[in-house]
This record gives structure tokens, sequence and C-alpha cells, in this order.
């Protein structure tokens, strides 16, 4: 018989389910309990199925997308355009913007952005295999996707200052108001970037 | 080498994580994805947690809280009135109920409230075994602590029933106006309730 007090089991699940982001201690307890109530079985495959991920799960070697072989199957689609790069944070963004269907160029994740007080800098994202990758394929354009944090907006900066020496154009996506939001009901930011990034009627008819 | 495909991978555990109370996929992918960037050992320790807390925990052969021996460390303790058991849904309002301080009565875990849309009938619940503790030990009030739902109104009325024949009191705790709510905001329920369950001042003042 293992000598691990009922009380402690409970304490180690609720710490490690409250370890997820976003998930308190009181929704943890919920969600342990939850758990306590399904079978073993059912136990044993939720439990499983983040170790077989962990362990299984493969990444491109060009793009650092999830992948099934060593590249990705954006990465070796031939009818999408190699010479357009888009740099995101992680393989969530690129399932979001995939999810749009606007988009026909490769990828690039990044791995997360610089953030000096949680101790991530350059050298701890995919930024120099983006570079050679430029450098390689004679990419024509860099299309920064990171978020408008002041750690998106950096690492954003730091790449566009790599990619200065290359011959290659750097873009950002466009910042503004959503579409169908409310203008009295936006943030200043997304406002003043709407305003500031503004483009002509007629184009945006076409869009 | 496994043949499990990465998004295979990806979508089972998202699979998992969302079926989680109150865990959306859009939530669940995000918190898969925080996993996967942990190292394997935080991952493994992650799983082991929900397994090893599914396969070790014991209950309390008493009241059904979770316990380290035969019966809990309530269900044990002398100083507590054995006259006196409260029954709740789960462990969850156990804990919350021994927060406060001011009970010092038995428990008893129902596991559930009946709630035949969702196939659960007095019998999936710890009703029986409630009724012979109450007639083998005695027992002078059963209290009732449910949540106020269409179910748990249900089961607290199934388990007064029951009780009729039984020579205990059976009671309800207090429904009201939670302290230092306002009143133009709390739902009319309560507040009604709390009008037809008034107190006396002085009686109000000594607790």
């Amino acid at each position: 018989m293992n000598s691990s007090s009922s009380s402690k089991l409970i304490e180690e699940a609720v710490d490690q389910m409250s370890s997820l982001p976003g998930i308190g201690r009181k929704t943890a307890l919920r969600l342990v309990l939850q758990l306590l109530e399904r079978n073993k079985d059912e136990v044993d495959r939720f439990s499983r199925a983040f170790v077989n991920l962990k362990s299984e799960v493969k990444f491109c070697k060009q793009c650092h997308n999830i992948s099934d072989d060593l590249l990705c199957h954006i990465c070796v689609n031939k009818s999408r355009d190699n010479g357009l790069i888009c740099v995101v944070q992680d393989i969530r963004d690129i399932m979001a913007i995939e999810a749009t269907s606007q988009y026909f160029g490769q990828y690039h994740v990044l791995g997360g952005v610089i953030s000096p007080m949680d101790g991530i800098g350059p050298s701890d994202l995919n930024i120099n295999s983006l570079i050679s990758r430029v450098e390689e394929n004679q990419t024509k354009e860099v299309i920064i996707a990171l978020k408008g944090s002041m750690e998106g907006e950096t690492t954003g900066f730091y790449i566009y200052k790599k990619m200065e020496k290359l011959n290659v154009k750097v873009s950002t996506i466009a910042r503004g108001i959503a579409v169908g939001d409310e203008l009295e009901y936006a943030d200043e930011i997304s406002l003043g970037r709407s305003i500031l990034n503004r483009s002509l009627y007629t184009e945006s008819l076409a869009k």
C-alpha cells in the first residue's frame, strides 16, 4: 500500500491542476474532484493524453510548427508562396491565421517573445533559424504577426533590425478596430492606430 | 515509433482537457500548448498526480468524505457532536463548511443530487447509508446543506420524506442575502427568502 495520505493526493492534484495558466486553486479543486468521480480508465486516458503528446509530438525542422514528418504540411505544400514568411509566437497563431483562409505563405514559429522579466532573450527563440531561412530561401517578405504587447513589439523590432541587413521587406499585420466593433467601446490605442493606418474607402470595399 | 500523428496527439489532448467542466476547446488548446512547452518530467508529474489520486485515494466508510483510514478524521473526532449530521453534495462542501469554523457535527456526502435529466436517481447517491446511519446512531438532527437548484431542492425533499419515519429533526441551511451584499443587486428569490426567514434583531446581534 502506498503511504501517501488522501489529503496529500488531493493537494498534489490541485497543485498540478492550478499550475495551468488561468486556473486558480478553487477551480483546480473543482476539476480534480470531477476527475475523481470518473472511472479509472477515463482518468488513465485523461493523463495519458498529455504524456503521449509530450513524448511523441514532432516539430517541423523549418518552421517549428507541429508536424508528422521532418517538414510540416504547410512547408511541403508547393502551392503556397515560399517567398512569404509570417512570424508568429506559437502554434495557436498558425491555427488562427489558417482559419481565416486569407494567407497562403509560409510561417515561422518563434516559440515565445523576448521578455527580460521572464528571462527570455532572443537566443531562447527561433530567431537565428529565421535569419538563415530568409538568407537561404531569398524570402521576399517577412510579416511580423506578434501580439501588441510591450514584449511583442520589442520582439518585432528586434527581428526588423536583424532583417535590415538582408534584402527582405518587413511588414506587420494591421492593427485597428475589429470588424463589427463599436467605436465608443474600443480602447484608445487600437482606435488611434486605426485612424493612423486608415486606408482608402475604395480599397476597403475591395477587401 | 508510434504511428499517432502530431495533430491527432494534440486533438486527443485537447479532447481530454476540454472534457473538464467549464473548459472550452479554445482554452483547452491554450492549456495543452502550455503543457507542451514544459519539460518531460513536469508533464509526467502533472499526469501522474491524477492517476495516483484516482488509484490511491480512500473514502470514509461512514460519511464518504476522503479519508486516510477506514473512517475520516471528522468521523473519529470524539469532540464533535455525533448527533448532528450535515448532508452535503460533495467533498468541497465539507471543506467550505469546515472553513467557517461554525459547525462541530458530522457530515454525510451524497456524491451528487437527484437529477433525472442526467440519469441520477436516489439509488446512485449515498442516501441508504444515511438512513441506516440515522437509525443506528440515534441522530438528533439532520441538516440539509444542498444547493438551491431544482435538483438540490428535490434531493432535500426526498431526504426529508425518508426521515419522516425516523425520530429525527430535519433542518436546512438559511438562505438569504449574503453578508455585505447590496439589497438592490440581490436576486429576487434570495431576497424573498431572506424576508420570509427573517430573525429577531436581537438574535442577529448575538450571531
